[in-house]
Formats: C-alpha cells, sequence, structure tokens
C-alpha cells in the first residue's frame, strides 16, 4: 500500500506535469506557430513543473525526476527499495500523459502529417513526444548539454529551497522552480530540447514507437534516446556536489565573524 | 436578498473574467497581429481569471464557471437550490462583458469587417466573443479537448488549494489559478479555443446572435454551442473523482511509516 | 515641508513608473519591432507601476494617478487642499521621465527620424510619450475606452486589496496591480494606447510640445490631448461605485445565513 | 577563509546568474529568432538575477554586482578590505558562466560562423557573451545610457527592500527584483545591450578575446569595454543618492502629522 501511495503520488504529478508541457509543443508544432511560439512551449513546461509539484507535493522535483530520484538514493535520502515506486509511478505518469496528448491532437496530427507519423523531415511530428538532438549536434555536444541544463536545474531547486541561506518563500517555491524550468527553456533548450528528466523523455518515446512511430524513435539522433537517461542524471549529481561545495565554503566562517556580519546586517544603504 | 448577493457576486466576477479575456481576444484579431499574439490572448484570459477570483472571492472557480457550481452541487457542497442564482449572476456577468466589449470595440469592429459581421471568412469575428471549433476538427474530438482541458483545470485548482498536501501559499492562489488558465491556452486552446466554461461560453454567444452576427453561431461547427455548456461539466466531475481516487490512496498509509516520512523529512540534499 | 514630502513621493513614484513605460515604448518603435514587439509594451507599463507603488507607497495608485487622487478627494479620503501637491509631483515626476527617456534615446530619435520630429507619418514618434487614438477611432469611442479601461483599473485595484473579501496576499498587492495594467494593456489598449491616467499623459505630451513635434501633439486626435484627462477621472468614479453597489449587496446578508456559508466554508470537493 | 567564503558566494551567484543570462542570448542568435525572441532575452536575465540572489544570498544584488559592491563601500557598508574578495569572486563567477555557455554552444556556434568568430558582421557573435554599443550610438549617449539604467536598477533594490515605506513582501524580492531587471530590458537594454553590471561584462570579454575573437572586442564600439565598469559604477551611487534625497524629504514630517496619516490609513474607498 505504501508502495501504490507513492506510485500514484508520483504518477499524478508527472501526469499533469508531462500534459502541460508535451501539449505546448503540439499546439506550436501542429499550429505552425499561429498558436504559439517557442516562448510557449518554454512557458507550457515551467507551468506544467509548478503544477506538478503543488500535485506531487513533498521535496520538490524528487517525484517528477527520476534523475532526482536516484540522486536522493546515492545520497541516503531514500532507500534504494523505494526508487522501484517512484520510477514505476513517473513513467505511468508520463506514458499516460503522452497517450492523453496524442488523444487531444488526434485530428490535428491527422490533418498536419497526412497520417504519415514521421521522425524527422519537413511534417516531423515525433518531437512533441520526446527529445531530439538538433541536426548540428554532435553527439558528446549534446550529452554535455543534457548534463550542464541538469546541473543546473539542481543548483536552482536547492538554492530555492535553501532556508537557511537566501531561500524563496515557502508555498512559492513550485512557483519558483517552474520560473527555473522556463529559464533553463530558454537558454539551454536549443541544442536537445531540455530533457533533463528520464522521466519526461522515454516514456513518451516508448509510447510514440507504439503509436505509430516505429523504431525511428530509438535510432535518429545517433541513438540519441539513452542520452537522457544518463546524463540528467550525472548532471543532477553534479549540481549536488557543487552545491555542497559552494555552502560548505561558506559555513566554515563562524557568522559573527565572517561574511554573514555582513549580509545578515539590517539593509542600510 | 442573499440571492441577489450570490448574483451579484458572480455577475461581478464574471463580468471581470470575461472584460478582459474577450477584450485581449479582440485586440488580436482585429489588432491584425500588430497588437498582440496568440500569447496575449491566454494572458488575458489568464489575468481574467486571476482578477475574476479575487472579485467573486470564496472557492476559486465555483463562482466564475457554471460546470464547477454544477459539481459542488452535484459532490454536496451546494444546495441545488442555490445554483440558479449563481448560474444566472455568471450568465449575466460574461453577457454584459460581451455587450462592453462589443461597445469597446465598436469602431474598430466596423472598421475591420465593413460592418459585415460574419462566424466564418476572412474577417470572420465571432471567435472574438465565444468558442469555435478549428475546421479540422471532428465533434468527438472537440468534446473530448473541452472535456480533457477543464478536468485539467479542476485537477489544477484541487491541488493549488491543496492545504494538507502542497498547494501554494495563501494569498497567491488566485494567481496560481491565472497561471493554470494560461498553462490551458498555450497547450488545449489550438482545438476548440478552450471555453472550459460554459458562462464563459453560452451569454456571449446569445449576445452576438442578437447584436448582427445571426444564428450563424448556433449552427456552426456542426452545432458546435452545446458541447461547452456539457464538455466542460463532465470535465469537472472527471477532475474531481481523478483528484479524490490519488489523494485517497494517497492518505492510506499512515504518516509515520509511509511516503510521508520522505517527503516530509527536512530538505536535506 | 508636508507638501514636499508629498510631492517628492508622487515625483519618484511616477518617474519610475513612466520611465519603464515610455522607454519601452521608445524600445519597440525605434528598434523597428526587433527589439521587443506590442507585449513589451505591455509588460514595461505593468512593471512600471508595480515598481511606481512600491516607490509611492501607501494607497496604490493613489500617489501615481491624478485621476485617483481626484476619486479620494470626491469621496472625502482626501482633503482638497493637498491635491495640489500630489498633482504637481506627479506631472513634475512624469515630466521628468519624459525627458529621462527622450535623452535615453537621443541618437536612436535622430536616426529613425533623421531630425524630424512627427506626430504622424510613417516615423512618428509623438506616441513614444503620450498617447494617441488609432485612426479608425471616433471620439465618442475613444472616450469611451479611455473610461472605461480606467473604471477596470479601479476595480482591479480594489479587488487586489479588499482584505474583507480575498484581496491577493499583502505585500503583493504591487505586483498583481502590474498583472491588471498588463491585462489592460493587453485587452483595452488598442484604440487609444490606454493612458488611463492624467498623469501620465499630460506633462509628456507638454515635454514633446517643447521638445520639437510642437503644437500638433494637441491638435491631433481632433484635439484628443484632454480626453486622457477627462475620461479617466470619470472612469475611476464610475469603477468605485460599481464596486461599492456590488460590494453592498454582498454585505447584506448576515455570514451566519448567506453566501458566506458556502465560500468561507472549508475547501472540501 | 572568509575571504573564500566570500569569493565562492559571490563566484556561485553570478555563475548561474550569467549561464542563464547568455545562454539566452546564444539561443536567440544562434538559433536564427526560431528558438526565442528578444523578450527571451529580456526573460532569461531577469530569471538569472533571481535565481543569482537566491544562491549569493544577503542584500540582493551586492554579491553578484561589482557596481553595488564598490556603493557599499564607498557608503561605509562594507570594509573596503573586503572588496577584493566579492570583486575576485564575481568576475570568476562570471568569467566560468561565459566558458560554460561556450562549451554549451560550441557546436552551434561552429556551425553558425563557419568557425569564424568576429564581433560585427552577418554572422558576430561577441555580443553573446558581453555588451557592445548599437551602431547608431555615440560614445556619451551609451555612457549616459548605462548610467541610467544602473540608477534606475538601484532605485528598484532599493524601494523593493524598503520595509519602512512600501517594500515587497520578503521571500519575493529576488522575484521582483528579476522582474525590475526584466523591466530595464524591455526599456533601457536597445541602445548597449544594459550591462549594468562591471562583473557581468569584463570577464566574458577576456574570455572572448582568448577563445577565438581576438582584440576586437576591446577596441570595438570606439574601446567600449571601460564604459561598462564606470558608468554603471557611477549610476549605482546616484541611484543611492536619488533614493536617499527623496526619502529623506519623506521622512521629515512627523508621522501623525504628514502625508503618512493619508497612507497609512486604513484602504477605505
Amino acid at each position: 500500500l505504501l508502495t501504490m501511495g507513492t506510485l500514484e503520488s508520483s504518477h499524478l504529478g508527472d501526469f499533469i506535469n508531462i500534459v502541460f508541457g508535451l501539449s505546448s509543443v503540439a499546439q506550436v508544432v501542429l499550429g505552425r506557430q499561429n498558436f504559439g511560439q517557442h516562448l510557449s512551449i518554454n512557458l507550457g513546461f515551467g507551468i506544467g513543473v509548478t503544477l506538478g509539484i503543488h500535485a506531487a507535493g513533498g521535496i520538490s522535483g524528487a517525484h517528477l525526476n527520476a534523475a532526482i530520484t536516484i540522486t536522493h538514493c546515492i545520497l541516503g535520502n531514500l532507500p534504494w527499495t523505494k526508487l522501484p515506486a517512484y520510477v514505476i509511478g513517473q513513467f505511468l505518469g508520463s506514458f499516460t500523459a503522452a497517450a492523453t496528448v496524442f488523444g487531444l491532437y488526434y485530428d490535428a496530427l491527422h490533418e498536419y502529417t497526412k497520417g504519415n507519423f514521421t521522425v524527422t523531415g519537413p511534417t516531423a511530428t515525433a518531437s512533441i513526444f520526446s527529445t531530439y538532438p538538433s541536426p548540428y549536434m554532435s553527439l558528446p555536444g549534446s550529452f554535455f548539454t543534457e548534463f550542464l541544463a541538469t546541473a543546473m536545474l539542481l543548483l536552482g531547486i536547492l538554492i530555492i529551497h535553501d532556508e537557511k541561506n537566501n531561500g524563496a518563500l515557502k508555498g512559492t517555491q513550485a512557483l519558483l522552480t517552474g520560473i527555473l524550468v522556463l529559464g533553463i527553456g530558454l537558454g539551454m533548450g536549443m541544442n536537445t530540447g531540455y530533457a533533463i528528466n528520464p522521466s519526461r523523455d522515454l516514456p513518451p518515446r516508448i509510447f510514440t514507437a507504439i503509436a505509430g512511430w516505429g523504431t525511428d524513435v530509438f535510432t535518429a539522433g545517433h541513438h540519441w534516446w539513452w542520452v537522457p537517461l544518463t546524463a540528467p542524471t550525472l548532471g543532477s549529481l553534479a549540481g549536488v556536489f557543487i552545491h555542497k561545495i559552494f555552502i560548505d565554503f561558506h559555513n566554515l566562517p563562524p557568522p559573527a565573524m565572517g561574511r554573514d556580519t555582513f549580509t545578515r546586517s539590517k539593509y542600510s544603504i
């Protein structure tokens, strides 16, 4: 029963997260830029993350993103035995979300593609559901992009929630995390579509393989599919360790003598 | 007198909500994309909802959206005898709003249409006031779109206000609900114009029938007009039941043993 | 000295408000849409209002907008003897702001206009500083637009600050008021440029008359200049009275019996 | 050790700040406007500042912007002996950020420029990293732009944090400061790219000199490079003094008699 609760919580959170994200891509692509532009996609994923966090509760991101869940296991915050329930919940959530967005845009997909669902070409639509690297990208560059973007995601989540330092007001952290994801999309999204989350990428990819796009979804982009699983996980760990190092330096000087005497003083320009 | 208070509260809330929404559509359509693009419409409806909730008070959405009011009646939160006062208030509010936006853009409408108010064609303007499905849409697809978008609306409202789980900071929920509606417009708006609210759609449609667009507003889109009344009501109910199911699973494990020991623990990466 | 304090407070608030607003118009016009689009202007004025309220303090809008200051005098909230200090402060603030934005974009203005500052024509730039009606507008329509937009502004301000009903979280009201002004620009800005404030419009107009645009700034648009002084003042009064009427209806039923038993009940779908 | 803590705190804050900012410029430039428009850049820098403040903690801006740090030293809020640690931390942060964004867009840069990194011309890319004045700008005009924009930045920061007057809700000030920077970009960014911060501009410029753009980055724009160091510092001081003057006038009348009796009265239209 515990496991079911965990699974369902992650399921609902990622379902909401991914429905908002994927549907905004669909509207931009299938609407031929008349119903939104690239900014809409960045806003859609940001709003999805904010709502997903409100739905899933608890530690921001941990319930929505397998890379962050695994990081918690490695750090000892979460027993490894609980990992499968979280990840299965997330994967069910985003698979269901992909199916829902497919149903939502079933008519538009057929009108746009004439029934020919492809991964590449002028009416490619697979990128509505999962990420693909841009044509100019090398594999190491793509891997680094996902690694870096996820490291920035974790750094952002940690500072937004850092109550000892200068975190965001309690109850507004989900909003700030959405703004963080908006920022990642604005600046780190062009190379690879910013998966930054295995749970956001793999299940919709599997869905497209089944729903008519075929095995191209796994071979495209030099077999890109495994990168959004591994690079974000390493990036998540890197983000946590960078934060640890900088925070450890912070905490070395006693508050009465160090940097804090300046930063904690009454604001008095 | 009670009824008058209820009616007036819903009236003011939906008047504000719909004036902001419809006027932003008018500005984009009549301004030929020079005074805003599709994003402006999504922002306009989001801001309208935020302000409408601040005006109408109480349970977010219940005073602005007949589908949500009916859901409250079905769930026993509101006596059926009060339903008419709410719905009449909402309908008066959005009818008045449509008339106000018509007055606001009277000059621009005549300049844009040369006085020929039509539902379809290159200078169609009926969609400023009420929703119509896109040409590529089937009726089942359109029905499903409104059903799904309203289910997502309810899911969003419920998680934003869920103080037991991870809701938004009190006093910021109206803002978050506006952001939710922005997200629905970004991702679920292309197919049918996201009515997601009978009170937003029918009264402005009646207004256009009277004000010069004629009975086409009821026959267009395969007699589309009844779908924004029924699909959102079913979607609202579905959203509540999905939330109930997932929340019930959540609450099964006692807090000391279950998922909550993880999620409630001090944030400690 | 009291008067000086009042004057300076309004001066600083409107200086900030108008510098952000006018400079965003300048950037869109002089940048030929490459450095922002219409949405930028709407965002610029919204952010200006938020910052202006933080600067001027006290009752939102009262220190930034002569129409609202006059409304306070008529309602007996502010002695008429104090009106001049507020209005002079506001006018000095927005005049200084116009001069500042003129200085900021001096090089760009000359590059764009070849030194020929005009109110109309392909390189018209007077609308960077003050508002002009669109060519298709009639004078009654323009007057109604400013009347309505200001009435909506007041309605919005009053509901955002209504702590008895469902106002915004204290300390976030300036942000919400900026979002309100963003919404007005998105939906009610095309006809007349949404002056909605005599203090925002007349002093920059006087500045342009002096700085090289000549007396055309007063004759253009059928002598439009007096409308942003009168229509917002009447609209502000109308907004307050509409709010009073709807709020009075609200407060008639005693809380234990009326609408409030529903709206104040625990949120419990 | 104290110095290391200070240095690392500023390092992390500006690293985050500048990665979000520069990467959003890169995405717009290298993506040929298909992955964002000018607004994306304004949003990217705004989000970067918000996150940078959450990371660096303490007095907003002091840890991210050498102009503000120097202002604190001049005002006696910070000992001059601590200045080097702050500035070195900021410079390391933004240098590292420039290198990171260079790595992130290494493939895209080569595809866009065919390996020819230039400061001017049709495929100029130096402006991804540091600022350059627009071709139409005179040097005095450019200097004034950076001076004014930074003065507005400081005015904004001070009023957002002014708890005695009408500041923003505690815990939301980082968000408001990001919105302030968004507003500066919307209205004061076209002339010179709104450096408004020596720490944001010089280290990425040095990076580009090393990484392949050559010494042109220092000679371009009439040796523009020194202006983002000096003009923001003077502007920061000016902003503080303007605030002091207006606040001093405010505080002269005793609260019981002066302007405050109006502004502090219960909100009661």
